[in-house]
């Protein structure tokens, strides 16, 4: 963990931010997955993690605003744990490690917290997002829990701006999940299934004690933006979409994307697919500073695919026009990217509006609406940069039945590529005091590099 | 899946074994890691896939006991869903495979259940191991839910007799886990670290399109019963202990233990504790035959410790008495070995009690109280045999500090094995109609053959 004054002066900055009352913030527990002692491998919860830096299961943590004191709930350990865990420090040294004087049994939450609301005081609640903690407010509060806008602006305050030692963190992250990309690059070949490079990016993570920070995309089937499926085996003129992260050893995240043909180089087809793609991609880069507001990466990337498909002529009409009714999010109906840190998504259980949009009201575009961060960039936030272009035939067929886009669509032309699949590259950006700094390692991405890579 | 007949059959035994009522089945969710859609890999509950067969999430079944009919209750994807995740087979084709004509949308759950409720119908329930599942339970039900002992008498007894289909999928499963082991027996080496041997078998379970059956065990501090830390370093004279296991495609387990030296040979004092860990595990597996109960299995493997570590000069004394006051918990402190199917646990959700023991109270001696199965076995039990000999520095202190069981334990010599570490082997086996059948291909257990493996 960070040093004890890390979180004493994060827990010092949040009561500065909140006028009173208590700040609760639960830690996760274990999940099940098919019995109560089958887990998942533990997650801690990011915003426990980043006030009070504890790694491990079933903890909370009270906040006195007015006393500035903290208290950090959880039990210490009995002979029959450390028989089937090990021995751990006990509660008391690793609260000290965070700089938290004070410990008190898990079951002593539910009294401090009733007592201050008894007393009339405010409790500031994050939102529950695991159904174990949302059920726990809500038997100690004998209501459902309403979370704390101030604290959730406190805290969204707060952890976007990355320090110096949290870019540290996210930098190693980054390198880790370079080093993951540059594996399958190296291993695809006509074939492989891609559940053979998607065990192998888990490898290299684990293999550092590290884990992938979301479940990794492996597939020949990029266009489906989600695909969590690692069923296909690779074939000759496949194009491949990598889109996976590991986290550093405090749980930063990475968050990388490469596409990379199957074969050892591009086919003339990919060649010209890929380079729009990574056009979209640069003149997103290139839009990253202070001041300049998402929505303009977002726009840049997205016009500079609308103007590439109109040389290609997938589509036509005004640019401006296509861009502002939203018919290019046939080929990203996704947003440019979203901030990164101890979440890869950061701070997505805090609510997007907050986050990334600084409590203005989203879009209901299609496409538009799944871009998660749309503020004005300020220093210290990190961020991905991530613009695909994908070829989905269900949605093809949608549109063209629907006549959608007419104007600005080449339904015949598109057709042409209707079992392309996916591009993306995604790369993780520090926006610095006078630009931007791409965190990590270098990653192969143009076709020279990529290629160059395979021939290596 | 099986053919849809298993289904139908299983869910026609399933209404013959209970009076009346509706039987309500709950599918799991996605479980979330740090925020609501960075979720870890979705794993069914295993009476769902036992009786339904679909392998997908925000499912529930309905099984009408009068009337025979089943309903699976599910949405079907939206065009948002199949841009994000892909497409996929309607619910209403997907429930088809599973021999179910009737589907219903996940909101008309509620009302189906209320409705047998508001007439006094019985409506029998699993216990939930989910806060999510519990929360709708409750939600639905208006109070806290209560689970049937006659559904889960019922469930246990379709449950805990294999059918030769299931058996070929456990044995997929341990064929699998073979692999791992065997991968693993070959890669340590002083100066590797445990991470290195945990990611490489869970690779080679991804790999596969599996996964591990439970979080993997692989450390040199094999006396920590459940050690998921691999952050040692191997060095010259450690034992490795590795207790991992993959899942079938239908998700049913393999659970297997290897303990070898990370040198190439065994050191001669680790020749002799294995070999002793070796006997306990082999009279173990001679006990295991239908009419035996399993706390036979349990105390002849104890005896063959008691009466090893009496050579030995660790223990002395009657050896039943020590095993009747539970002395060779020291070494032992857990049981013999557990049900093994479509939960490395199996069934454990529903109850130890009902499923290893019959309904008996189980002992509540340390040791002894950690014994999963204890009941008669039958012909069609998959079980694990995987008895074991830990040295635990905490307990030994601790004990030892008691003066516990003084007169069985000679805690001069015990010391002298303090620092050893621990010994599991574990195999998975089918009780046959006269016998038993190890399950799986062989893996190496004797102290020659594993050395043949390293020499090889």
């Amino acid at each position: 963990m960070f040093a004890s004054s890390t979180y004493t002066e994060r827990r010092r900055e949040l009561a500065a931010r909140l006028d009173s009352g208590l700040v609760l913030l639960l830690g996760n527990a274990d999940s099940p997955m098919n019995y109560a002692a089958n887990i998942y491998p533990f997650r801690q919860d990011s915003s426990f993690l980043y006030y009070c830096g504890l790694d491990l299961p079933d903890l909370a943590a009270a906040i006195d605003i007015d006393t500035g004191e903290t208290v950090i709930f959880g039990d210490e350990l009995t002979i029959d744990h450390i028989v089937w865990m090990g021995d751990q420090p006990t509660l008391v040294d690793q609260a000290a490690e965070v700089g938290v004087a004070a410990t008190r049994p898990r079951a002593d939450l539910a009294t401090v917290v009733r007592q201050a609301v008894s007393t009339g005081r405010d409790v500031h609640l994050l939102p529950p997002y695991r159904a174990d903690n949302h059920r726990l407010l809500k038997d100690i509060l004998s209501a459902e829990p309403v979370p704390s806008r101030a604290l959730i602006e406190a805290v969204v305050a707060q952890r976007s701006i990355k320090s110096d030692e949290e870019i540290a963190e996210i930098e190693q992250a980054v390198d880790l999940s370079v080093d993951m990309h540059v594996a399958a690059m190296r291993m695809v070949r006509p074939g492989l299934r891609e559940s053979d490079v998607a065990a192998e990016v888990e490898r290299i993570a684990h293999a550092a004690n590290s884990r992938p920070s979301f479940p990794p995309i492996a597939t020949v089937h990029g266009e489906i933006l989600h695909n969590l499926h690692h069923h296909n085996t690779m074939q000759s003129g496949d194009l491949f979409l990598l889109d996976t992260g590991a986290e550093s050893p405090l749980h930063y995240a990475g968050d990388l994307s490469s596409t990379f043909p199957v074969d050892p180089v591009f086919t003339e087809r990919q060649k010209i697919m890929y380079e729009l793609a990574l056009a979209s991609h640069e003149a997103a880069l290139a839009t990253v500073k202070p001041g300049v507001p998402n929505t303009d990466t977002h726009y840049n990337a997205v016009r500079a695919i609308v103007d590439g498909m109109k040389e290609l002529g997938l589509m036509k009409g005004d640019t401006d026009v296509a861009m502002a009714v939203g018919a290019h999010a046939m080929f990203m109906p996704c947003g440019v990217g979203h901030m990164m840190g101890l979440d890869v998504h950061d701070m997505e259980d805090l609510g997007e509006q907050l986050v990334g949009w600084n409590g203005a009201p989203k879009s209901t575009q299609f496409g538009l609406k799944s871009l998660r961060l749309g503020r004005e960039l300020e220093p210290g936030f990190v961020l991905t940069i991530e613009p695909g272009i994908y070829f989905i035939p269900k949605l093809i067929d949608l549109w063209r039945a629907e006549n959608r886009h007419r104007d600005f669509l080449v339904y015949e032309e598109i057709d042409k590529w209707r079992d392309f699949g996916g591009i993306r590259n995604e790369e993780d950006v520090l926006v610095t005091t006078d630009g931007k700094r791409v965190l990590g390692k270098p990653k192969p991405k143009t076709v020279a590099e990529i290629e160059a890579l395979r021939a290596g």
